[in-house]
């Protein structure tokens, strides 16, 4: 029996799509594992709730929902009490700052050094602090894992780093921004100009109101940086991306590459010679054409040549599914003789 | 140190290329699990090799290549030699054939029945006997892999397997035929007829001689079966698979779906309606309009939403490539305290 007590740090849109999803898949993990996963604590930005036998998941986020808050006022900072608190694991959920990582890192930090593993959504500490954190997991024998990071549902990270164990992956190169594909592929199915594209997408609630963020390639050069640490082995910060974003690609580029039978998308690349995000002409019908929200990623290889994955980059569930499936191989990982599945 | 003797049995491209590969990967699986892969006996159609020690396997293909056959007249039936000799695995890359499974399904159960393990890339035996090879795998506690046998080196099998372990899957849906998404990409791009389309595949060794087996969806039906039985736990054969190839499929319907913006693709479908093979009109864009030879799959689940998985559906290297991840596998779950990579 494999005992599974979470922390839940940020009760935003993921974190309550993990607690539902927490919910919703306990019985998987009952069946496998003998038990399921125990919310034993939960933090939003003011407040937090507690309780040894575990948190009802449905409770939390009806109370988040009807309250605006999870419960009362916490007594010492969130790392002072990650420090402190009896648990397993922490899900770190609150949202990216690509500033100074904060304070998703606090989190991160305290609860590596007590020696508790760590499953995250934040970009932000892995595009800034890479290297640290996963020097600390290291040396404190814990599991640090951050599929929900990059691609939302999409098991990027999963299947290169366990996957394709056999295989030398020499780039990578992908779609990992759905609201700037969004944009692109409006442009080009409808012959929208920019403007009213950005507006459409805003409206249905892909960008955010100050849209620079996806449409200058930041998001897209944060998921660069941590597949280059995770996967590709290099050291760099969303700094070492170059970068150039989608302001300047106008309708009549657009249509110009579709009389080539060619689309424009933002492309974010690990290749040989660096770390890039910059848009890019895609002949149709190759899998780095795709329309649409989806994150796709390109992956090329020694053996299997090329293999391509894709999946929802965002979304409530779409990223409570990337939690979940790393808090499933945590739990594997502590199985007295763990098999592979 | 984990000990792999493996026994190789077919030795065409695909035999070929995991020698090739077992070779170039050596010193991966000496860093990870102190001893590489032995191969102890390696057949062909007519001849065998063994040696305790190893075989050489560059030595092995130049053999092959060179002669025309690997070795010396077998003594005794595959079988026969297969409950027999002394190894840990038996991977099996035999031509399928969906009249019988001869003789792979030989191979397999009198594998299965010494208590090895095996790694396949034949699809008739999963696609006519998966019920029975499997139980027998199960009853023997023994490992039966076959990443290989759909979608050449995609992880279409191992990703449903192991990564998406916490998501319901309701549907897989995918273009599972090169040689037939080839066919109809060039009638889309070139303006091309069936008949010059098809040649044009032909020439380029993407199709058979007799291209029935690809175009009138029998191979795709098979990869059907595969996937239902593996990942959606049905009990089916190809037999049950409903089929229509792309025989009906002329460019004036390729023409008008362009018109709509829309491509005609051979799609292979396991849903809670049934298994079926049938061509589809696909939105461009979507990711199931992928033009070439690339083989893709679009699950679609609870959670994750969709998750599609595509790559090179055939080759020597890539073929060899699913082989290979099967086989560290099956040695990272002989680890006495195995982790998740």
């Amino acid at each position: 029996m494999i005992k599974m007590d979470a922390v839940l740090v940020g009760f935003g849109t993921v974190g309550q799509g993990v607690a539902e999803a927490i919910q919703m898949k306990d019985q998987l993990f009952v069946d496998r594992f003998g038990e399921g996963i125990r919310i034993v604590a939960a933090f939003d930005s003011n407040t937090y709730a507690a309780s040894k036998k575990g948190l009802n998941p449905t409770e939390l986020v009806r109370t988040k929902v009807g309250k605006g808050n999870i419960g009362k006022k916490r007594p010492e900072t969130i790392p002072e009490m990650l420090s402190r608190l009896d648990y397993d694991v922490l899900v770190e959920m609150t949202p990216t700052n690509i500033v100074d990582a904060k304070p998703g890192i606090d989190h991160i930090k305290a609860a590596l050094n007590a020696g508790r593993d760590v499953v995250t959504s934040n970009k932000g500490p892995l595009a800034l602090k890479f290297r640290e954190i996963s020097k600390l997991a290291a040396k404190n024998k814990c599991n640090l894992r951050f599929e929900a990071s990059v691609g939302g549902a999409t098991p990027v990270i999963n299947l290169a780093s366990e996957l394709l164990r056999c295989e030398r992956i020499s780039s990578i190169r992908g779609i990992m921004n759905g609201t700037c594909n969004y944009i692109l592929s409006r442009m080009e199915s409808e012959g929208l100009p920019w403007e009213p594209a950005l507006r459409e997408a805003q409206q249905l609630g892909y960008a955010e109101t100050d849209p620079s963020y996806d449409i200058d390639g930041i998001d897209t050069a944060c998921k660069v940086a941590i597949l280059a640490n995770a996967i590709m082995g290099n050291d760099v910060t969303v700094h070492d991306v170059e970068r150039t974003g989608i302001r300047g690609v106008n309708l009549e580029a657009v249509t110009l590459a579709a009389q080539d039978k060619k689309v424009i998308r933002l492309i974010g690349e690990i290749t040989e010679k660096g770390v890039e995000v910059a848009p890019r002409l895609i002949p149709r019908g190759h899998p780095l054409s795709i329309s649409g929200t989806l994150n796709t990623f390109h992956i090329q290889t020694d053996l299997a040549g090329e293999i391509i994955v894709a999946g929802r980059g965002a979304g409530r569930h779409e990223t409570a599914s990337a939690v979940m499936s790393d808090l499933w191989v945590i739990m594997r990982t502590k199985e007295p003789n763990s098999h592979s599945s």
